[in-house]
Formats: C-alpha cells, structure tokens, sequence
C-alpha cells in the first residue's frame, strides 16, 4: 500500500505493483472500479473482453464488475499503480 | 483529465501533469485530499509545512486543507498524476 487509511486517505487508496516479465495478475473481477497508471514497462491489459497493448505513461479505468488482467509481455519488469476505493477493498 | 466522469469514474478523478523546468503550481489548498504519483523527474513538494525532495516513483498524499506546492527544481520535465475525489473538484 502505497498510500491508504493509515496516511489517513479516506476515500481512494494508491497500491504499487510489479510485474516481472512473463508474469500476470490473476484473471478476476470484483464490484470496485480499479484506476490505473503504468509508471515503468509494457505489456497487455484484458479488458472488455479483448487484450490492449499497455505502455508507460497509459492510464487505465476499469469499471466495477469488469473482468480484466494484466501481463508482462516483455522481458523488464512492468511497474503500475493502481488506484481503488476505500472500505473493504483495502484489506 | 486522465480518468474521469466521462469514464464511468464515480469517486475518483485521476489527472495528468507536467511541469517544465524552473516552473510550479501554485500554492494553494483545499478541502479535498490529492493522492500523487511522481512519474518521471524530480522536484520539490512543499507540505506540512516545509519542502521535501520529490523523485520519479514516490507517492505523496495531501490531506483536505493542508497548503501545498510542487516545482520542478531539475532541467527535465517533471510528470506525475495527481488523484482526486470525484465531484465539484473535478471541474
């Protein structure tokens, strides 16, 4: 955690995540919206059914309920942020 | 406006800026909080009264109606993404 309710951030939290190359987050979708930035690296995001190239400096929104991933597809690490409501998505 | 309203984001707003060398924002406050990511350079941030460096990959948070600034003390541009809640702030 970047920062969240214990910098006393109320409302939206900031998390960091790296991916290493030929990693992937889990293929998953949850009832909060994600907000997301790539600080560093390239890959492919999945998101309303169908992969998007990613690159440094690319912001992504993913409603509420939307299935999505993301992957390394490079052979860097791939560094985001990812922003979320607070409340029960922070643990 | 990197994510907004316009994207179905319904808390919270993310932003995109830059500033060139020698430049900065203005120092101000508000009663809603900034969550900031620094993407590329580096700086200084005035919070909580004093300044502190700021560098590509550190987070900062701004609580409600802390004063604040940030310049671009460096000869390259200076790039972060600034969050914030969603509503009048984000006109």
């Amino acid at each position: 955690m970047f920062i969240g309710s214990q910098d006393g951030a109320q409302r939206f939290c900031m998390r960091f995540f790296e991916i290493h190359p030929g990693g992937h987050t889990p293929r998953h979708s949850h009832d909060w919206e994600h907000e997301i930035f790539i600080h560093e690296g390239h890959g492919s995001a999945y998101k309303e059914g169908r992969w998007v190239p990613i690159t440094q400096g690319d912001a992504l929104f993913i409603p509420p309920n939307e299935e999505h991933q993301i992957k390394n597809t490079s052979d860097k690490p791939l560094r985001f942020v990812c922003l979320i409501p607070a409340g029960p998505a922070e643990l």
